[in-house]
């Protein structure tokens, strides 16, 4: 089989290098008949299409190299279209990809990274660390006093691979979790789970909000301005999924009015914002940027082996576990 | 018995009212029978002084009221002293306090919001949150991806009831954890425990150090200059202790010489530090108002609860679980 590996031009950090591929290939021996090429650059990329069954890529090299109709002419042999990125909204529409090509994502890695970024910001908030950012910017030893997050109840919107890991430390944390997803299946992370379609009735009854769902049609400004006003006054809400999620202005506002206690955004509408934009200075909002699930020291050794485990599924000729529901857009 | 509680003359949330102890005795039936005054002004503790046998108390009314050599006379069925803190230090020398009254201290509330402020701490250095902090402040969406504790050797310096709260949940998180305490005894939040005697090395094998431990003439200055030094490049400590457990200006030096990565402190010397103290801006620092292990919505609650064990004990003529060693100072 043929693999072709193309890094981005400029390195981030994320980039799978082929002594990568071979220790992956030494933990997995059954992918060492692969044949497998690395590189960065445009032409050995355009070289690699031109017999490349498996393709792992990432957003911005894909979206330049398949215009809408480019496919399949653009790489004939091509069948597998590995992104190495978990949310897919980047690539939507998805116009461009023929039914010959399936498009796989990179869902499964960022549980933990994400799972503990989420918890730290939800003790962040309950510490009330944006208060106490401020008091050290303004040299002020002003004592204010936060609680445990024990007996609080979580609502996490999305429970994926994300949602999953932080609800899974929030309950060995003594929180009450309720899983908000589609469909209304338990889960065992959750003491409760709640379809989406009933969102609006668990609101009132959450104390703390994370969004960890992916974006897709049917979760934008899912977090509307009405349904933030249904929160309780003193909320705290957290965002680790996709800036249009929520209704970003009207999070700002209940914050200003002090509906909303406090905030956490990794995400952002646009990023980066620009530097005169109200997200930077709103008061209680703590702003990261769109680095919550990321760990640069297992990514890519993360990202092989999950590669791998998708190509064996598709050698035995099972479902491929990342493979993209188009119509679902995750 | 006779039961006085002083409280502090200005309301700081901490103080403990009547409904909140006679809510106690519903939980405590066999409390019903002392015969408790509470207040927060001189004549009423005057006057509390000439017949009780117990007394609950802050640090400023303690020091006040009793210089060296007014006790006994200053209260002469004083027999039990509860100070309404874990950390004792601000009491020492103990030279005002004749043998026939026992200290005890309020060590055992303060567990869980320690526990999930330290692991708060650890989870903010980790996910390189004094960066972070930093790129809001110069709006700059500047990305710098952290890592997960999982994995990395944590040291905690102090295995009371802040230290083992803390300890407990990192190893939940997949942390290894060294316990460093008085003797070497194992403690099951622990994968291993060195005695203090042999902290120097314990150091270098630690990514992540954090100080717990009471305040004693023993313990100040514990992570000197030269010890920190022994640290390893890039290490992260967090004081959630006392200010004088460190080497407060060789911790800001060896952040400003990037021998450490970052630092967490809830503490300070002095506390206030002075607008104009280098500890407000050292780079990688985090400073917080000596807040982290004080939960107002249970404080005065728990602290009922455990004085009225210790009550309990000293009717059945048992051990009292708060009991101050003088000579250890805790």
């Amino acid at each position: 089989m043929r693999l072709h590996i193309q890094n981005q031009k400029k390195d981030t950090g994320f980039a799978i290098s082929l002594a990568q591929w071979q220790a992956g290939v030494h933990r997995h021996p059954d992918m060492a008949s692969i044949n497998v090429t690395v590189c960065n650059d445009d032409a050995g990329f355009e070289r690699a299409l031109e017999d490349a069954e498996v393709l792992v890529a990432w957003v911005d090299d894909i979206k330049e190299r398949f215009p809408r109709g480019a496919l399949p002419n653009a790489a004939p042999r091509l069948r597998i279209l590995y992104y190495t990125s978990a949310g897919i909204d980047r690539l939507a529409p998805f116009d461009w990809l023929p039914d010959s090509v399936s498009l796989l994502n990179n869902s499964g890695i960022h549980s933990d990274k994400a799972g503990e970024f989420g918890i730290m910001a939800l003790l962040m908030l309950q510490n009330r660390m944006p208060e106490l950012i401020e008091a050290q910017r303004a040299k002020a030893w002003t004592q204010v006093f936060g609680s445990t997050l024990r007996g609080r109840t979580l609502g996490v919107v999305g429970m994926g691979s994300l949602g999953s890991g932080v609800a899974r430390r929030a309950r060995a944390f003594g929180m009450r979790v309720i899983g908000i997803r589609n469909g209304h299946e338990p889960h065992p992370d959750c003491d409760e789970t709640v379809s989406v379609d009933h969102l609006d009735s668990a609101l009132p009854r959450v104390d703390d909000l994370l969004l960890a769902c992916p974006l897709t049609s049917a979760t934008r400004n899912l977090l509307s301005r009405e349904r933030i006003a249904l929160l309780k006054k003193g909320a705290r809400v957290v965002n680790i999924a996709r800036g249009p999620v929520w209704d970003q202005d009207a999070i700002c506002d209940a914050l200003d009015a002090e509906h909303l206690d406090s905030a956490f955004t990794d995400v952002a509408v646009p990023e980066p914002p620009d530097p005169s934009h109200r997200l930077w200075r709103t008061r209680g909002l703590i702003v990261t940027p769109h680095i919550s699930a990321d760990d640069l020291t297992t990514y890519s050794d993360d990202t092989v082996d999950l590669i791998m485990a998708n190509l064996r599924a598709d050698r035995e000729g099972k479902p491929l576990p990342n493979l993209v529901d188009l119509s679902k857009g995750y």
